[in-house]
């Protein structure tokens, strides 16, 4: 049986989702309670790995299980189980063959900013930015990233996937009542694309850099956008499936 | 020269104000700083000392230099040497004999509850009561410590003080939208105080217990209530002086 959960987490005192020994994890985490409960070994598979100190609104994960327990129950048990910074927000049986990872059609990832002074209460939750922004210019730089581009320019120099081709849907953003929130749909997303997207927006609104944002995909050069915005600020939002 | 510096912090990841040998606390991480400055040990009183996870939104202490430097050059530089979870708000020049500790007037202190599912991204910033609270229940339990009265029943066992007679000047609780805040005033709080009547309310509100407040401080019986609410919903509100 195939277990399908959709998780919340915290993602300050997690070394990130993926498992890692002698380092707190998201994934570590949660098989050390499916090992307690299955008295065997049982690996989860992600939607997405998200890095150390990025949070997660709706993270999904599936295991197969020989454990015949109704939605409701595993939620019960799960939940007990996990630590404060993790919630259970639902368990479904999904089908045999359906993958969290590879099913996925689109990821909704959400960026916090807050511009004036620092606040002890946000540390971990939202990005420091502490500069006026002009929301104009930052929509003017967010607009032409909606459509199919080669995002060389705005991932990691250590990603190892050779096609660096995605597609963005949506790339909103809202003022709040101190500061600033992102959101960005798109069909994947390369290793480290929204923070180095959100970096070259912020530095876009400041006002030290002009918005250019062709001319920065056509250069496929990622020393053009040398920043990629703190792990903090991110929050995986919403991971879209055909059927959920 | 004394030097009086107002301060906010996230006490999350502090086990206390309070100076304890290899222990992260805020005293610690201040008077670290300060020695590097003066390059000699300077130590900070402080008006109060928060325990382990509880939060400051304006907590004072003094300290004597011979450095003389105006208040906000010293703001814009002990600023700087702060970590992401404490803020310097203010700094001023005082007498030479005032005393952050011995010169309060009364203090606030602020307690954080909400009752709706857990939410993650509360850990360690507000307190989780995941029950159906009766406002009127809890205001009838919170009126009638309005005055002066030994809180024998409503003190840590372990305090050490002998006279516990201390004045309430206001008890207020406000509805959020996820909880509830509960602000309370006085004279001077004893050890655990505000965590035990803050523990007492909530059982009030739930229901599990009656209002039965002055009977309870007639009691003078620490037993009487055996719960102290978590310390992590906690706020030093604001420091009262004659002056400020």
């Amino acid at each position: 049986m195939r277990v399908l959960v959709n998780i919340s987490y915290n993602g300050r005192d997690f070394s990130g989702f993926q498992y890692q020994h002698d380092y707190r994890t998201v994934q570590g985490t949660i098989e050390k309670q499916l090992k307690r409960m299955h008295k065997t070994f049982v690996r989860i598979h992600a939607s997405s790995r998200t890095d150390a100190g990025v949070h997660a609104l709706n993270q999904y994960f599936h295991f197969d299980t020989e454990i015949d327990l109704p939605p409701e129950k595993w939620k019960f048990i799960l939940n007990r189980a996990m630590p404060k910074d993790i919630l259970i927000n639902d368990v479904s049986i999904a089908a045999d063959d359906f993958h969290s990872r590879f099913d996925a059609k689109g990821k909704t990832y959400r960026y916090k900013v807050y511009t004036g002074e620092k606040n002890p209460f946000y540390d971990g939750l939202k990005t420091h930015y502490p500069y006026k922004l002009d929301i104009s210019k930052m929509k003017e730089a967010m607009a032409p990233f909606i459509g199919t581009h080669d995002f060389t320019t705005f991932s990691s120099a250590k990603a190892e996937i050779t096609n660096k081709v995605r597609t963005i849907t949506a790339f909103e953003v809202t003022e709040t009542p101190d500061g600033y929130e992102f959101t960005i749909t798109g069909t994947g997303f390369l290793y480290n694309m929204v923070r180095v997207l959100t970096a070259y927006v912020l530095e876009c609104g400041r006002g030290i850099r002009t918005p250019d944002t062709l001319n920065m995909i056509a250069a496929k050069d990622r020393t053009v956008i040398p920043k990629t915005a703190p792990a903090e600020g991110l929050y995986l939002e919403k991971v879209w499936y055909e059927k959920l």
